[in-house]
């Protein structure tokens, strides 16, 4: 491989890395061209339009994770059931047919994850391959990933595979909350900063408290008996969105955990996690890159 | 006191009961003319215009439950501090001035009642006259009274007295998920009858997790790998709520808990306990009258 064209396509949004073939990025870009965006039939012609330049040059390989490879995307790639590692993935990957085209590069979709907990399926797209891209960043063969967001995706690795994933629909129930319940009358339009008090406040009580069906209605009682004001309401409610994930691990045991996202949910994710005495370290958009890399090299090492 | 006008104003609807000296309910009437039906300043008008006829009969008491007593009501009732009894509850009303006019009977609103849990405020309006009723409906002095909906309230009563409270946003939360989240595009736009297997995997994957940020998720799995039916996911969803509420109380030690509530609601939760081998009886709106008729006996008897 002379090089690789790293892609997130995801529902909202293209990005796409150039790696050379030392692994190194040596270009980004992205733009609004998500799934939402792309009329049916017209993946190809978006991907050339995006990163045509790159994928001319002989020996380039695309690959691409995210919702791209989602029912809703260019190709469904079947999800990889968990237990599985880079070799399960790198087996399953969807290749895409482009016969008749000038362009003749490879292309392929990575397949999400998939698993079992007590019977009942849980899923992610993308997430897997951030996941193998920071084992690799950080030189590591077991851990707790967490990936926060509007759908939170907790990964357990063991060996380098990943053992299985949980879901948790923190960051929909705080928009939900915050735009369409009975909180929302009580809530400013707009958030402010982070008020750092507040967020510990609505953590502590989510780890105390039983469910989020309780703690919620205090953003309600504690602004009725004005022990709060407005402003430092919506830091509370993240507070307790946020530490009611928390409660509802099993962090027994895990002493840190590896943080993948933006910097602004991993700092207040780490903020959380310090009320449980869980250390964090945190990463960012390049665990994609990295992940789609370490999936070309197990290709090419078959 | 020849009779009692007992009277239910909620947001959106206005009920009121005429019962004679013994405390029996001789008529019943109700309107649309809730809070967000009437006009700032509008209440003894609108009063009037629904149960004047009633009100006109000297000697006649009106005792009114209900958002009536909030800041958006018609005066607001301040809440009463539980631990709390009747005799608290008829010593804290909040008696209406009419002077110039016509009806001068005696118009009094019943207050809230709050409570601290763990330095959190919580409080309900209404609740705790449906508690007092069903008390003396039941002759009970003691035990555990659930109020399901919008915001379900838990209600704990000792020696005749309201100990505690708490409130769940059950019904808002179902709400929201069924309409606002990315659930919505997986269920069918409108509820069949109650599918009881489906309701009740729901409430047994709730007890066995740990929150609903998660088991939420699996609406959506469960429908990617079609192993259910879209016509059975309201009732399953509905199952996941109502599970979550019973996983969040401290049930041991509780036998059995009284419902109040519509027949809808009751009959769901009732099945629901029947998981956490708790017993229920259910009682209706009579709660609300003989709930405002013992604070009416109460207050006759100081």
């Amino acid at each position: 491989m002379k090089q690789l064209l790293a892609v997130d396509w995801g529902t909202t949004s293209l990005r796409g890395a150039l790696l050379d073939g030392t692994g190194s990025v040596t270009h980004e870009r992205s733009s609004a061209n998500g799934l939402l965006n792309v009329r049916a039939g017209g993946f190809a012609e978006v991907l050339e339009a995006e990163f045509g330049d790159w994928l001319r040059v002989p020996g380039t390989l695309c690959l691409m994770a995210g919702m791209v490879g989602s029912k809703q995307g260019w190709q469904e790639a079947p999800y990889c059931a968990s237990p599985a590692g880079l070799a399960e993935v790198a087996q399953h990957l969807t290749w895409i047919e482009r016969t008749g085209r000038q362009i003749s590069q490879r292309i392929a979709v990575v397949p999400g994850m998939s698993c079992e907990n007590e019977g009942v399926p849980d899923v992610m797209r993308g997430e897997e391959t951030q996941v193998f891209g920071a084992l690799q960043l950080l030189g590591m063969q077991e851990g707790v990933f967490v990936l926060p967001g509007t759908h939170s995706k907790w990964v357990r690795v063991q060996a380098g595979r990943i053992e299985g994933l949980a879901t948790f629909m923190t960051g929909e129930f705080y928009a939900l909350l915050r735009q369409h319940s009975i909180l929302a009358r009580t809530l400013p339009a707009v958030d402010d900063e982070l008020d750092g008090a507040a967020f510990d406040e609505g953590v502590a009580l989510a780890l105390r408290r039983g469910s989020l069906l309780g703690t919620a209605f205090s953003v309600r009682t504690l602004s009725l008996f004005a022990r709060k004001s407005a402003q430092s309401l919506p830091s509370y409610l993240s507070g307790l969105v946020i530490g009611e994930e928390l409660r509802a691990q099993s962090l027994g045991g895990v002493e840190h955990v590896v943080l993948i996202g933006s910097d602004t949910l991993t700092q207040r994710y780490a903020r959380a996690l310090a009320q449980c005495r869980v250390g964090a370290h945190s990463i960012g958009a390049l665990a994609t890159w990295r992940g789609l890399w370490a999936i070309a090299q197990t290709l090419e090492s078959r």
